[in-house]
């Protein structure tokens, strides 16, 4: 951030009066600028015993599988964004069911959602931002090939859980990643 | 929005190629900005039968009542947030536990979370942005002056899980608030 949105002056780094965190503050107009994490929310979708996955046509991570998720939008609800998101990437709808996994990543500032969902209907097709929507099983998950570490980790709690009989919501932080992986 | 932070031209509404939704994009160098709802996270922290509060000594909703929370930063985790704020707010440290309330405001493009928590002492005192910080029992509860009607929706929440012995997570969405009620 080099220039002031509401009035275009140059702005700077500086600690506001009763604050502790620098912002960037405008010289000309004095508004405080605040950046703040952003949420991506998704669906993990049912149909029998098979998962709802999608194989991302964009980057980051082109061609790998992930759930339908994305950032969530101003004047919508975590819930709306979730359906949405998947109605966009997988031409999918779905009900929804509660929370499932809630992830931190400090590193990139964002936190993932990702609700329970059934899918109501068989004619999904990827969106422009999916290569492919499928039905994947537990044993064809690509473990290898999993876009996001938020993600992987939905798929595991989600298989734990169903073996188990019960779902539970599943908190984590995941913070820098190891060297050599990027996800 | 009117300019653009990175090169200081000016911006325009306009739907991106593959978008559906009006952005702020600049007319010199082309950069989408975005904005995204923002999350507030706090805590509901107990000492034996009582709940910490603070009386807010800043707008909106000066001298009511409300639990430790605000907005989260860049670079934190949801439960570092809840630890600050409380801190912030109440001078008070506390252990976390699991996460209690997660209520979407789609009206103000806001998620708040509430943690639940225990004190780990009683030498807490008002932060700056509160005027007093106490610790209330349910019938002490100033049900009339509570800041905000998602601290309102957490507290009449915890007294009812109390109660009945056994804590959830509750999730709601409030949106627009009814004609003559501005919380």
């Amino acid at each position: 951030m080099n220039f002031c949105s509401h009035c275009g002056a140059p702005v700077s780094l500086q600690i506001p009066p009763g604050d502790n965190l620098p912002r960037h503050i405008c010289e000309a107009c004095g508004t405080i600028h605040y950046q703040n994490p952003k949420v991506v929310v998704g669906a993990i979708a049912t149909w029998e015993d098979k998962i709802l996955m999608c194989r991302r046509a964009i980057e980051p991570r082109y061609g790998m599988w992930t759930l339908p998720a994305g950032f969530m939008e101003n004047n919508e609800t975590s819930g709306e964004a979730a359906l949405r998101e998947t109605l966009e990437e997988a031409g999918a709808r779905v009900e929804l069911g509660p929370m499932f996994t809630f992830v931190d990543l400090p590193h990139i500032s964002q936190i993932h959602i990702i609700y329970r969902a059934k899918l109501l209907h068989l004619d999904f097709n990827p969106g422009e931002e999916s290569l492919e929507a499928a039905l994947v099983s537990e044993a064809e998950i690509p473990w290898n090939e999993i876009a996001f570490r938020s993600i992987d980790y939905t798929l595991k709690c989600f298989f734990e859980d169903r073996r188990r009989g019960k779902f539970d919501l599943h908190s984590i932080a995941l913070s820098i990643p190891a060297p050599g992986t990027f996800r």
